[in-house]
């Protein structure tokens, strides 16, 4: 049987910009659509041009794509014809090959928001959708809020969407734009649209997250006939998000019925680009990215559970539904103190250092991540620290350097422009080989803005390490998270930094101590002395 | 029609706990369970006692509850009886009403991971419930991979089921272990565990988000005939996480059909706590919120596009599926406009502030808020800093005194016992009336241990404020929350302090720079000049 095709609908460049916090520039859209049409998105909607000056710059600028880059606007108003509406005029002016345009298809926003007969928002469908068709466009049009008006009025809704397909639209696109409607009522009413008259092959589906069911809502369509899947990536949105395309891609190709039914533009091949495509958008809109994601995410194949974790090591597909190499994300067994020795086995063997079963060591190897999770480490989040501690027990950890001392000085003080400005500086004393190397740094940025003890304390540290330099030299302090937590019975600061070398490698350390500035340097010091490790250095 | 019970079961102390970084104290389970118990949950899984030492320890330390207070474990090993399984005795021993025990149904999985007979598989799952019933216990089945087991061996599948049922289980809880089974075939799996002898009001589910459609695999289930319901708070657990019980609560009393159909035992009035429950368990994971999280997120009613933002303010519900009130949450609208200004009236008004409605400093003091939002300060969770910046806005906020600057010093260097040793010293310099005090403190506690640089700056800091020492002496710095947030376009730390004073009374204070010790001091300066304020201090 030949499989049908489904096309893929990005927004993220329109209602992705929604997402509160979120705000594209020019580049950052541009970066976008190029990773979209990499993988293999069939329409990027760029934006509302004249809405918005970004929007408008960014059509002007636009990347060549082989995917169909849209414009968006919104149907005529009435009282004036399609080719005299100056909001439409702006959204033609982009002079993309398509156009989405949103119209209401429920009686009371017609009446009540636009404050107009049913029959003239039928007549402004209709006049707008046939203007872009003449002018040579692909038309779609999303019908808004579509499945809350077919409940209301189920004829009038449909009539939106018979009148936008006579007059020529490529897709009808059902939006639940309250994000209220469950899988179950978007199947049923999906199915009534085709029954009503709107091929399945001319139908789209708009979902938001707001009851946490737009994924379900959107494959319930699909199993109802629509052929056109609109979503962002890492579900981006107004509210709770629009239906995570990072998700959707990777069922539709992997799982049944759809990998057996249907074939998008995205090849089994560039699905393993799907978890970086992910990275990618939360490294440009600097977020952390959500370690829960399905498929895309850091936990997503993360056993931490004993059990689950030594199943997995005689067959991955006892706890895993899917492989993740075919999404291009990977396996992690954490440490924790729920952790058997199975896991702290395998664990080893990824840093390659292979331990007999029988091993005494191993038991030791947990006592002491144990007593140190006691006293507020947590191991989980750090697996460099993780595999010094290991390293320790087992002898096969160098003593490349000694720290001395260090000393922090944080002052706040009227500058000679008389402001109030901060400034923090750090010396460290490390003993390379016989050798005492003494380091002092300041905290300043580039623009001369203090960023703190613990930058000062992490440039100092690593300005000298003698015979080390080359090897440290290019590590990156990435992330910094900060936990006040339970030590015994006192309050400890917890410190995760992650690091990052040249060539894009990271990981994880963890400190911990009643002093964050201790905790920091503890954790700094890990990430320098795995890199070392990693990279063959010698004690000298 | 009277409606059905439907049955919620919380695994976060259990299930929750398998989350990656996650590792729950005593007191944070403790703290957690008496959260559930309070909103009306029906279950509560404690953990596995025996499995983890916290585990065994938290059963110990239990606290009353009206729910039933659940041990987890799994199904007696073969080859000895329930009644000589040590790890059984475990969970037996933590003496709670109820006891969830996990137990192979996939055929593969009995006799790869076991090794044992598909019959003995059964004797095991019978004799554990058997067991368990006897002494009095309410029993409850987990069938570990049961969709997966199902589709390689339905009957083998279906007939574990039956075995605990029949055996006495209360609940038989279908589990899709790896997460990676959709909404139409749990429905249809779900209705033949029912065909085939096993009665719905007898069948749990539980799901995990491996797809991103846990909520939607729970709500077919229970379409389906389930009547209990497995979940975490804030969706929290192995991989993916579990089905989000926050985000299921509000759709079972919000949302058809499930609103007419069934009842809970969460009220309605109940339901108003859910958002606050959410985000109590962030605080205790010292996590970030998601913003995006459906019902209980900060976004999950913010109208970022403006074309939605006017609607909004004519009905609510022409962009909102349900009132945010009704899970206590609330609406966020761009503050410039008028609904912006209204709520700032009431919580002004909240600290004795009245302020005409066309009183332009409405304004002013929004614009400042947004200002300082946009470069890290958060308001929602410190009150008295947002207190502060009315009043300045507002021409109400005394200089008591003014800081003329601060130093810190950390060290870490050798004692003279030669051990590595941290001290931290602070000295800092205020002007009060025309008189300049200089103060210095260390950071050692009683027993002569550091306790880092903000401890020593907040000691030096009220050691001597004049005439304002009597207000202040009685001032207990709580607690202290750091998080690592953007500001701007740069990293920049968020400190959150709790103060106490003599009576009890708290109250949360908020300082934001890219230096902790910086972000540390405008909170503690905060704290002290709320409470000046509040106990009616004058400048001198």
């Amino acid at each position: 049987m030949s499989k049908e095709r489904l096309y893929l609908y990005d927004t993220t460049l329109r209602d992705g910009q929604q997402t509160q916090g979120v705000q594209f520039s020019v580049p950052e859209k541009i970066a976008i659509a190029e990773a979209l049409d990499a993988i293999g998105i069939d329409y990027i909607e760029g934006g509302w041009p004249g809405a918005n000056p970004t929007d408008s710059d960014f059509f002007a600028a636009r990347p060549e794509t082989r995917a169909t880059l849209t414009a968006f606007g919104m149907t005529k108003r009435a009282g004036r014809s399609a080719a005299n509406d100056d909001v439409l005029a702006a959204v033609m002016n982009a002079a993309t090959p398509a156009v989405c345009l949103v119209g209401k298809t429920h009686d009371y926003h017609v009446t009540t928001a636009l404050g107009i007969t049913l029959a003239e928002n039928l007549e402004n469908i209709r006049a707008s959708v046939a203007h872009m068709v003449a002018q040579g466009r692909e038309a779609l049009f999303d019908a808004e809020h579509f499945f809350d008006g077919y409940k209301a009025n189920p004829d009038y809704a449909l009539d939106c969407c018979r009148t936008a397909y006579a007059a020529g639209a490529r897709w009808v696109v059902l939006c639940d734009t309250n994000g209220g409607t469950l899988p179950d009522e978007i199947g049923t009413i999906t199915r009534a649209v085709i029954a009503a008259g709107v091929p399945g092959d001319h139908l789209g589906i708009h979902t938001h997250d707001d009851t946490g069911t737009a994924v379900a809502n959107t494959l319930a369509a699909v199993l109802a006939g629509a052929r056109q899947i609109q979503g962002t990536l890492n579900g981006l949105g107004e509210r709770c998000g629009n239906a995570n395309l990072t998700t959707l891609i990777p069922t539709l190709l992997l799982k049944e019925p759809f990998r057996s039914l249907f074939e998008t533009g995205v090849s089994e091949e560039k699905l393993k680009s799907v978890t970086r495509l992910s990275r990618r958008l939360d490294d440009i809109l600097n977020r952390v990215p959500l370690r829960s994601a399905p498929y895309v995410g850091a936990s997503a194949f993360a056993h931490k559970a004993g059990l689950h974790a030594s199943a997995i090591l005689k067959d991955p597909s006892t706890y895993e539904h899917v492989a993740p190499d075919c999404v291009g994300n990977t396996r992690l067994i954490p440490m924790s103190n729920q952790a058997g020795q199975s896991n702290l086995r395998a664990r080893l063997k990824g840093m390659g250092i292979e331990i007999d079963p029988k091993d005494p060591r191993l038991a030791e190897i947990l006592d002491e991540i144990k007593a140190r999770e006691d006293r507020g480490y947590a191991y989980d989040g750090a697996q460099a620290s993780f595999e010094l501690v290991a390293r320790r027990v087992l002898g096969l950890c160098p003593e490349f350097f000694e720290v001395k001392r260090y000393r922090v000085i944080v002052e706040r003080r009227k500058n000679r422009y008389d402001q109030m400005v901060t400034m923090s500086e750090a010396v460290v004393v490390v003993k390379v080989g016989g050798e005492k190397m003494l380091s002092v740094s300041e905290s300043m940025d580039a623009e001369g803005h203090d960023r703190g003890p613990v930058n000062a304390l992490s440039k100092a540290l690593v300005k000298d390490l003698g015979p080390y330099q080359s090897l440290i030299s290019d590590i990156k302090l990435v992330d910094f998270r900060v936990r006040i937590t339970q030590g015994g019975t006192e309050a400890v600061t917890r410190v995760i930094i992650d690091s990052e070398d040249g060539h894009g490698a990271r990981w994880s350390t963890v400190g911990v101590s009643a002093n964050i500035v201790d905790a920091s340097f503890e954790a700094l010091l890990d990430a320098i002395w795995w890199k070392l490790i990693r990279d063959g250095a010698e004690a000298v």
